[in-house]
């Protein structure tokens, strides 16, 4: 246990974290007849327990969910009819957004619709997804996360309800940072069109997307306007006043010609003084995304308790009753490497000295290690929004008039959304590069709309755009200088974010040759090869285990995720009697496809394996989902051990 | 020469086709010091060529390069400084839409800007391509040809010029379908936000898209309202009021503090009198996108000559010297298969007794093989207009409420622009087909917009997607079939557009199982393994020139794109000393890398090697397009005759 653990155990007393059990919120549903007060107190109760799943989960989105929580207590409890049962003609309600899932979960669990157990369980294996997933969690709708596509979902679900004659409403929340997205304004068309009166859009209009001002990033102008312009109704109020949204949704129910939106105006954060927007005085905010921390979360909880407790005993009602639970213990990396902060640290030294480089970014900033170069050179950081089809035609324009743009997302968004943008640049022959974080499976809190395990598949074959995984800081730096320096084309970096203590160096005098991949460990009986931090340190930790029951396995590093030498795959992979690919990615179309393939070109005669992620992938702790997809150390090992070459029925 | 080449020749009499030749547009250029009535001239003189590159072509776009001829012609003779000279303070002009290229060409021909010969190779090797390149054109600021990506471009295109101290305005073009891309909308906002002035984008406002009204397919609503909403300036005219349009730029010139729009309020086929909007009277337009016949292309040569020479004379001047260039002669198939019609055939009976079945289209309903669909189950068809992310998403929502949704694009915009929707879907693991036409490298015509060869790499790692190309109407017949009926999942099933004869038929008993193909030809040489009825059919061609030389090759079909059942390449490979993979695609992550793994994984010692394509996809006839890429049946048989294992330096 480190330091920060030891100080926190004694802050938190012996008690832990504290959640309000099912009993003590049964006493809040009854405390009162007024819709209002009741929904007030129930709203209260689910932050007290959203912010507990969150410190148990050790990340998830307070500021949003706290922004939300009054508009979805209200719809659940007193506007929608029967959400999300399944009913023929019940109401339906979802989040665009999706990472407010806290709060609906939070509430679902006050209601009884989930099981209470699942509060000790989010972002958990087999517990509550980051994002919310249909297949697993009850009373969720459809799969959100990844933003802008559920106005196109409602249109959907209300076509396919129509011709089935049933009816009912489709409520969603969006974002207002959401509405960056273009399908927000490709999808408003059609539903008016049609007269989709049915569908209701409630705008969680906080002001802030990550930690920014929505102004600051991407101003979003006359909102009612743009919506009427689209033929939609409009009402807007203040979304944490409960007579106001009765009101609103009053008013739609008497317009039957077309879709309807709630512009809410919502502070993030609401309802702990210190979490209300941008509260601590400076222009970040700072509960985006992260568990507080723990002298936070004591006085969040104590403000929260107070209140409700206040309110309560007006009604002259007992106090509630806290429940605790343990402080999570979690197991911090050492002396951990962060490769995308010596990435950022690489591109601002060769910015400083190449006026052509400029950085593009959509609302990720300091995921993408890229906020030193924004302080540093403000006039050549582009802040584009969450808009990545923009961004990356804009990066287009940029190189066609004489810039060097260096272009950043999350892999999962800036491979997928932008994926006929990079190839039209491609068609232009100019150089770009592309910088994707996130990659690969962990963190496994986030769930499958994070999880970018398909890039290498997505952008591979755009011609002339070399993929480079590093897998270390030193490899970070070397593939940024020479994306910058000696690629003649574009590149597409990837990177794994979550900070490892790596049990491998690079030798001293290593150096990127295109195709070409480097020993990290000797072995004669199998040779695991693969790229990036994650693949690299569990292959490591395999060999290890193996080198106990007496297997020599040795580790290669090929950073080149669609370029390999045949040549060096002659020279490396001759000698050994079996080779086990692995990849942080679907296996079908990741870089062990291509090994084997070169493998069987080359003739090169050894056995050979490839693992990687076959189904969509699991929410959980990094450890759980490692394991789940047998991608951890154990998993390796294991697969080590057996004959490799037994033919499989189909390749999935 | 069939029957209709024939009497093609006869209606053309000896002269073949008509283009105005240099000469005689600068007699036309120098007739009158009125720039109105100059430019009328110019436009009608650059009609009549843009209507003989069509035909020698035997495709482009005739409507669309019509509707926007005036404006054109008006911006790059009156308006604009100096366009796309590459001068530091030049104006830039390109078309977003693309499509309309030959109408450009046309006039930069006529200006002397591109050399006049190119005149006569429009759509061919080393001539203009069907849509913007910027490395084969001069003048040619961007690439276009996928919608929506033009307002973006010219924002980075600002973005870079004021960083680099440069003025100039960047005046783009887009459709009015256009609009209907939701990246349209994502891009005002930042235009305006940066009061970027001068951007100015023109509206092509033709009310017709592909073939229908715009405001049949997906209505635009308050188009001026939405741009003013966006924070954009906003003057609407007539497109062919050369008055008109002087006088919007001229107050735009007066505007500094935002971006402005030019709604021009055209007629789509405008000069000639039968292919203006819907003069036939009908709700469908004829002049889309193909090669009008030989009747129609003689009146309209009329009818455009003898307005010129009208008011020429009225000038005082001589009338237009014609010169004629041949009629192409074009090689027939002689008994094609249509494995789209084939298709959508299928699907329809199926439809009749399969309620949950519903069709989504994005605007290319006779491309897709669904209008019969269209026409008798009008309820349960959806027209999404170009909206690719919505259609997709839209799917979605439909799925989870019980249809089973059957989405329709080009593979070129279906795998990529809706890429993260159709991963989206997937995570939901509701059943999707998605069937995606125009798959490969011909037609050559439209160029690398169009020419969809990464659509396997960007699609076949989507968890749970199965993706199938049929390389015949039976076997389309059967995979539309096992997609419905059979597989629990999801689908793409991927189609070849151009009509073929086959030399091959699949045998009577031939039944589709997963990741298990057929030999359509035996052989003991050498296995030429691919799928679809392009790679297909030239293996076979291959197979027969390598038989002359004595080389037996084997001919197999796996239609199977991203599934491969290892005890069948045992099975089927062990026997052959080499194997060459085919794809009509890129080679670094196609069917062939999987098939070269699964060698490699099986223990199959073949000699392999695989031919796909490696670089932007040229633009050319077909036979032009598949020598250049290595394609042909001549190419396939060298490779078969050369040693194939030796190592190369990088899989490209």
């Amino acid at each position: 246990m480190g330091e920060k653990d030891h100080s926190d155990k004694q802050l938190a007393g012996d008690g832990g974290l504290s959640f309000v059990p099912l009993a003590s919120i049964e006493v809040v549903r009854g405390a009162t007849d007024d819709p209002i007060v009741r929904a007030g107190l129930l709203a209260d109760v689910c932050r007290l327990n959203t912010l507990y799943m969150i410190m148990q989960a050790g990340s998830g989105h307070i500021g949003s969910s706290f922004s939300s929580t009054d508009l979805v207590t209200w719809l659940w409890t007193e506007e929608l009819a029967d959400p999300n049962s399944g009913a023929a003609n019940a109401d339906t309600y979802f989040s665009s957004k999706g990472h407010d899932a806290p709060a609906l979960y939070s509430l679902l669990i006050a209601l009884g619709k989930l099981d209470f157990d699942l509060l000790h369980r989010l972002r958990r294996l087999g517990g509550l997804p980051g994002h919310p997933d249909v297949d697993t969690t009850p009373f969720i709708a459809t799969n959100t996360g990844s933003l802008g596509m559920g106005i196109s979902k409602a249109y959907g679900m209300a076509r396919a309800r129509r011709l089935a004659g049933r009816t009912g409403r489709i409520v969603l929340m969006t974002g207002d940072g959401e509405l960056q997205e273009g399908q927000i304004w490709e999808s408003l068309q059609p539903v008016a069109n049609e007269r989709l009166s049915e569908i209701i859009a409630v705008v969680d209009h906080n002001k802030l997307q990550s930690d920014s001002a929505v102004s600051a990033v991407s101003d979003l102008g006359r909102i009612e306007d743009k919506f009427r312009a689209f033929g939609w109704d409009v009402r807007r109020v203040d979304g944490h006043d409960f007579r106001a949204i009765h009101d609103a949704f009053s008013h739609f129910a008497t317009v039957a010609d077309r879709p309807k939106v709630l512009i809410a105006d919502t502070i993030k954060g609401k309802g702990v003084s210190f979490m209300e927007g941008l509260a601590g005085g400076d222009e970040t905010y700072h509960f985006h995304a992260g568990a507080p921390s723990l002298k936070d979360y004591l006085a969040a909880v104590a403000e929260l308790t107070s209140r409700t407790n206040e309110r309560l005993s007006r009604l002259g009602q007992p106090p509630l009753t806290l429940a605790s639970g343990p402080l999570p213990v979690r197991i911090a990396p050492v002396n951990p490497e962060r490769l995308v902060l010596a990435y950022g640290d690489e591109l601002l030294r060769m910015a400083r000295s190449r006026p052509e480089i400029v950085v593009l970014d959509a609302d990720l900033v300091s995921d993408c290690g890229i906020e030193a170069f924004k302080e540093e050179l403000p006039d050549r950081f582009i802040e584009c929004g969450i808009a990545e089809q923009h961004m990356v035609s804009a990066a287009g324009g940029m190189a066609l008039n004489g810039l060097l743009p260096v272009v950043h997302s999350f892999a999962c968004f800036l491979s997928t959304r932008a994926n006929e943008h990079i190839y039209n640049n491609a068609t232009e022959r100019r150089k770009i590069i592309y910088t994707a974080t996130l990659a690969g499976l962990v963190p496994g809190g986030p769930g499958h709309s994070h999880q970018s395990l398909r890039d290498i598949s997505a952008i591979g074959s755009v011609p002339g755009l070399t993929a480079i995984e590093p897998c270390s800081e030193r490899e970070a730096r070397l593939a940024i200088r020479w994306a910058v320096e000696e690629n003649p084309a574009s590149t597409y970096l990837r990177f794994v974010n979550v900070p490892l203590d790596l049990p491998y160096a690079l030798p001293s005098s290593y150096t990127m040759q295109i195709g070409r991949g480097v020993t990290l460990r000797e072995g004669t009986d199998v040779a695991l090869v693969g790229y990036g931090p994650l693949m690299m340190t569990n292959a490591w930790r395999a060999a290890n285990q193996l080198a106990a029951q007496g297997v020599s396995a040795a580790v290669i590093n090929l950073p080149w995720l669609n370029r390999i030498d045949e040549a060096w795959v002659v020279q490396t992979f001759t000698r050994f009697p079996a080779v086990v690919t692995l990849d942080n990615h679907y296996v079908t179309l990741g870089q062990g496809v291509m090994i084997a393939a070169a493998l069987s070109r080359a003739g090169v005669r050894a056995e050979t394996r490839s693992l990687g992620v076959t189904d969509v992938p699991a929410c959980g702790s990094n450890a759980e989902v490692l394991a789940h997809h047998g991608l951890d150390a154990a998993s390796i090992a294991r697969v080590c051990k057996a004959p490799l070459s037994a033919p499989r029925t189909t390749l999935a």
